[in-house]
């Protein structure tokens, strides 16, 4: 067995050690972040004014899971030892449960009549991880143990060894790592790892504690009777391990807590430590992030006969996308996946999407066309960025019904999109006059960008790319047009036209569906194939997506996109959801494109330099999947929605030991034109996916979004489902709904049937039950 | 016990299988370098068109010698493997060796009756490392084994891991690592690992050959029955691993050849991989290095009492020489470190050493002053690289003869030293205007270039700093002076004047000894204690290398170098040595500086953040404790320079376990104020001292050195030495030299006494036998 949900717990409990591949958790605040696998191992960072600095480092640099954080147990009756929570020797455990949790992870052994717990704690605020060991005597005697922790914290060393050492230290209780050196590359130069129990004995470098010609399996300072008790200074890796006596009679119980950071200065390092390094903190904190978390699990709630759906929809992937809303992308902040991440946190926090829309707007340049990455910068000229605006601004006008965010007054960036890129002849770009726009000139300037920069057959130009990063040679010498980001343009259009409408500017809305309306005919003009819509044109005017080509004859998104955007009467939108239905369609989801392609070409780009099968070469790329099954439910088609959904999941029999964690959506599943690995998750938690599962599991299936008057009830469900209940807040009112299956479509409020499908705004602080009978 | 020395042989050989640390060794061609520890581990680069692009990586990354190479064997009568060059699990070796040698080495076990010879060779051109792993069955019955062979080739992916894949490939009979990809750091994107023997099957990812959790204890491929055989795609970490099925009876061998490489294109690796992969060629191209090695083994040898001494001077200085010669630094050129690596091996290889400063004079700016590293550049403003110009250039002119390299024409590197740096007010820099300058006036403008670049002490300025790289905040603003780098130039004068007597250029003489004299009061006037030299003056007038300091107070190299210059009378350069010997003095060698800094100022630079004892920072920094024994040599000090010659020895007595290579010298000893590792030596092989501890030995331990008229004998040996033989190669004659202990000072020649000291230039294939009475 893999595991098990503990909903009341929100926890998942991995059983398994060693599953087919690491199962992943993170923990977080708004400053540092922290990877977890079912041992525990893993590293974290943390961000100060806009910097990263590490936390922990792994001895191996595989990957941020490979950062050894080890305990052994030693009885000394007999000098054997073991790892409880790693176990390199896999011995036969007694028990053995790994609890992910939100905030946290837990990591249970019983071996030898010893029960060990190791928790992982990211405090609610600060740089540092807290770590929490928790030895229990289960046996009916007496026993004398020594207990080692280590793990490798980083050392920024500005590149040279001569400016490091390190040594125990009496006030931290702990290892102190002084770092000298002129060159530094933070103002975070010292480290330090403590403990509030004493200490037996330490080491501090890798070559002490492992040994030169040791592994893991058997460390030198373990087999010893003491850890060298030595500083040390010069080392190529440092880490920090303590060995703690400890003697415990039967039933009795041994905890300690350690702390790991940094500082500026000894002092800075000596306060983090003295404030995280006690039992109390520890349990308080621990209460914190719960709270924390709890307070990102509200929103809406469901409880539907697939008892996975219901976890993943209530706890794990509101956490996943609070991983996205606090952290973006872990490695930068994507303006697309701000926005995305944002649309579907809504419900969750409205302040925040808020305050979020604010921030975020400061980095589209004067131009309209957003940057494509901020922290760090990439500037590469992507043109779709402006496009996932609209929908982002109008879910917080419907979740919330506060206009005056559109008055707000938001900095443009300096400068222009097209600043080192190529420029059509003639070009000019926009550039405004006044420092501060409002929110809604913002979204406007982002509309009227993307309808100035289009070509000649009059669709939006792909520059550097739009959504597919990888059509990274399609569009640079500013020809070559999307399909994709005229369709995502359309959509866009939509949504700014219901904005001008709660905003009041009617005599705009003409002008803007006229717009609309043109990108529509072009798209059916240049851009439908019969039965498919291309991707679109590269600078040599060759189709892309197209039947006539070798490669990539038909791609995903521009197909549920279409239905997205209400593109076409709904018998075409049929047909092209058919097309990816016969086309696209494998085992274990839906390919991005196919066939893939298997030779490199530069008027393409990195996709087709990708192995087949891999990313946006064919892979099943789950955030187009979650697009798909959105349009499954916009067309009715709830069976296939919900199959969709099933074939992406971890627990899909057609395709077993994909490595993905129960608890979590990944970023793709390798292709089936892989020659190697496929059906492989090898990418999981951070991707914006998560949040586009969730809107398609609450909005789509289950049906029930924000609109103008108040929440449609719109439910596509699967047509073995006959009961579903939800509970919905919305403008603080709770709207409790049970769904039953019946013959036509009708609802009732506390009992009284209402016309239509949209459930009136409701007073604050009341509770409306709700009765959806569904056909 | 650690080892002995084969000097038949050229090897050094290593019996302790786990020595307290890592024993390096260096395999290398024109392109490639191969480093090696004593299980053969290690990792290979090659540098193609400038660029470098590794052929092997180690998994951890920790250090070059960090990369696994690895063999296993298994018995399949009972399943029990064990690793034959790496013994993981520490069982009881029968035996056990590691060949260290000239451009090989040789890692050879006994165990279960079975020898196992496992060979690393870099072959004499191309970009490749190559094994041989050869097994004899010593046992009494037929063996069924099965062998593995692991490592990890270099897979570069320019970032993405979607480029990649890898599987076996039957035309190779090895594995072809297949990377696509647009945005690759170079053209030689594809790798491989070939055998010319079959293989039962083989594996391509760390996940399947060591399994995701296990350690190289025990590999979970090869503790199944066969390895996976499966190719792989988008893994984080590549290996290339292969199984063989060695049937052999007893007395009989199994031997295979395998190749590790990169190419362009399939064809290719193809070609290399043909071309390597069999025995014949490894053999020819162990004859080859072997030839090769050889060939830098010529100009001087010596049979002293000493034979650790004989070894060293005849064989291991000479090949850590080579390194230098061929390599640089091997993380770039550095122009002081080529110059002298040049002088030290003038009369090993005297073509090599013409073709050495036309090359490295190109990197000189055209206001004279050189550039401080190229290959990759390091443009920072040092401003002692000049100085070192004269020694090697009066080295060749007075090994060759061919004063005709004076004549040569070489371009100056464009621009000047103060480009991008601090100018003084009123600086002008010197521009020539035409292309290319002879030789001669390279170092002419050389030394004009430093006269001009004094402060108002009328000593030479440090600008970003001098033969201590890491004083680089004393001289920013263009006004810290630098007294060492002043008596570096006077000795730079005294070569350079050498150089105007042999070109004839007799006017120049006297302006330029004008010049030097003036210097030379400068530095008696500003920088003489009393009893010690300062080392200069920083930006602020602040003294560095003054008893006014707290620390610092002395540094080592401005009173060697006073003695190196003939800066003063003989007295007063006494006195400077005498405190060398009262205050620099360690139970392992001398310290660059006393007391050590423990407190950082950017007055000073990095060399104060360092910690204390180590690197500049009052480290027995081995390049300085070379100039310190030639100056004991050139005062008649013998006794000194031998005995600190043993200090600086692997198996000095006070100081065990220091990690020294005993056929190699180090960079440094962590020094006595060093908090930590008092004595270690961290950093062999890669460091000028080895040509400086070479030329103390020949030049002037032994003291045979050429001159204008031939070859200065000079000896200054310790009391203890009674007989020497030297057999020495100078413009094609053969001196054989036997020195006596005797009353007074005389030379035969074949018979004959001979007035002086010095030994006529002899004619061409001559050999002649020399005495030499010594008192």
């Amino acid at each position: 067995m893999l595991g098990f949900f503990d909903d009341l717990k929100k926890e998942y409990v991995i059983k398994n050690m060693y599953p087919s591949r690491p199962l992943l958790n993170y923990l977080w605040n708004d400053t540092t972040v922290c990877a977890c696998d079912q041992f525990g191992f893993g590293t974290s960072w943390s961000v100060i004014n806009g910097v990263r600095r590490s936390i922990e480092s792994g001895i191996r640099n595989l990957s941020i899971f490979d950062g050894e954080r080890l305990l052994y147990i030693k009885d000394k009756e007999d000098n054997a030892f073991y790892s409880p929570n790693r176990n390199y020797k896999k011995e036969c455990f007694d028990d053995f449960a790994c609890h992910v949790g939100l905030g946290y992870q837990k990591v249970v052994s019983n071996y030898k009549e010893i029960k060990t717990e190791f928790t992982t704690l990211v405090p609610s605020e600060g740089n540092a991880v807290l770590f929490a060991v928790k030895i229990i005597n289960e046996s009916q005697r007496k026993k004398s143990l020594d207990l080692y922790f280590m793990l490798s914290p980083k050392i920024e060393n500005g590149g040279h060894e001569a400016y490091t050492s390190a040594d125990f230290d009496a006030r931290l209780n702990g290892i102190y790592y002084d770092v000298t050196g002129d060159k530094l590359p933070n103002e975070y130069i010292k480290s330090y790892l403590s403990t509030n129990k004493k200490i037996k004995s330490f080491a501090v470098s890798l070559n002490d504690f492992r040994g030169l010609y040791n592994t893991f399996e058997n460390p030198e300072g373990v087999m010893a009777d003491k850890l060298c008790g030595k500083g040390s200074v010069f080392e190529e890796k440092y880490i920090g391990a303590f060995q703690y006596e400890v003697e415990i009679s039967e039933g009795e119980t041994f905890e300690t807590v350690i702390v790991c950071g940094f500082g500026k200065n000894y002092e800075d390092c000596l306060t983090e430590a003295k404030r995280f390094s006690n039992k109390d903190t520890f349990d308080k904190e621990l209460q914190k992030q719960r709270e924390r978390c709890d307070s990102c699990m509200g929103g809406m709630e469901i409880e539907t006969p697939d008892a996975h759906i219901n976890s993943m929809a209530n706890i794990w992937l509101k956490r996943q996308l609070s991983l996205g809303k606090d952290w973006g992308r872990l490695y930068g902040r994507g303006f697309r996946d701000v926005m995305q991440d944002t649309a579907a946190f809504v419900a969750l926090d409205t302040p925040l999407a808020r305050k979020r829309i604010q921030e975020i707007l400061k980095h589209q340049y004067e131009d309209g066309n957003p940057v494509r990455m901020f922290e760090p910068d990439n500037t590469s000229p992507f043109n779709d960025s402006g496009a996932w605006i609209p929908a982002t601004v109008l879910a917080y006008l419907y979740e919330s019904g506060d206009l005056s965010v559109l008055d707000e007054k938001i900095p443009y960036r300096k400068g222009d999109s097209y600043e080192n890129a190529y420029k059509p002849e003639g070009f000019l770009p926009y550039r405004g006059t006044e420092e501060r726009y409002s929110v809604f000139e913002h979204v406007q300037r982002a509309m009227d960008y993307l309808y100035s920069s289009r070509g000649k057959r009059g669709l939006v130009l792909f520059r550097h790319g739009d959504w597919n990063d990888s059509l990274d040679g399609v569009g640079l010498q500013g020809k070559g047009e999307s399909v994709w980001c005229t369709i995502a343009t359309i959509k866009a259009y939509n949504e700014f036209i219901q904005i001008l409408d709660l905003a009041g500017k009617h005599d705009l809305i003409s002008v803007y569906t006229a717009r609309r309306n043109e990108l529509k005919e072009n798209v059916l003009k240049y851009g439908f194939e019969g039965k498919h819509l291309l991707y679109g044109f590269n600078d040599y005017d060759e189709k892309i997506g197209s039947d006539d080509n070798k490669y990539a004859k038909i791609f995903l998104n521009p197909q549920t996109w279409a239905v997205l955007a209400d593109l076409a009467d709904k018998k075409t939108l049929h047909l092209l959801m058919d097309q990816v239905e016969e086309r696209l369609s494998c085992e274990y989801g839906y390919v991005q494109c196919a066939p893939s392609y298997t030779e490199g070409t530069k008027r393409i780009g990195r996709m087709s330099y990708f192995k087949a099968g891999l990313v946006e070469n064919g892979s099943v790329y789950n955030h187009g999947v979650a697009f798909k099954i959105v349009a499954d439910c916009l067309l009715g088609r709830g069976d296939n929605a919900y199959q969709t959904l099933k074939k992406i999941s971890y627990d899909n029999p057609s395709n077993p030991n994909n490595g993905m964690e129960p608890y979590a959506i990944s970023n793709m599943y390798i292709g089936p034109e892989s020659k190697y690995r496929r059906g492989d998750a090898p990418m999981s938690w951070v991707t914006g996916t998560a949040g586009w599962i969730y809107r398609a599991i609450m909005e789509y299936i289950i049906g029930i979004r924000p609109v103008k008057n108040g929440l449609l009830v719109s439910p596509c469900f699967p047509k073995t489902w006959n009961n579903v209940q939800v509970k919905r807040d919305f403008r603080g009112a709770t709207y409790c709904i049970k769904f039953i299956r019946s013959q036509k479509f009708s609802i009732t409020i506390d009992g009284k049937e209402v016309e239509g499908n949209v459930l009136p705004i409701g007073k604050m602080g009341e509770y409306y039950n709700i009765v959806v009978y569904f056909d």
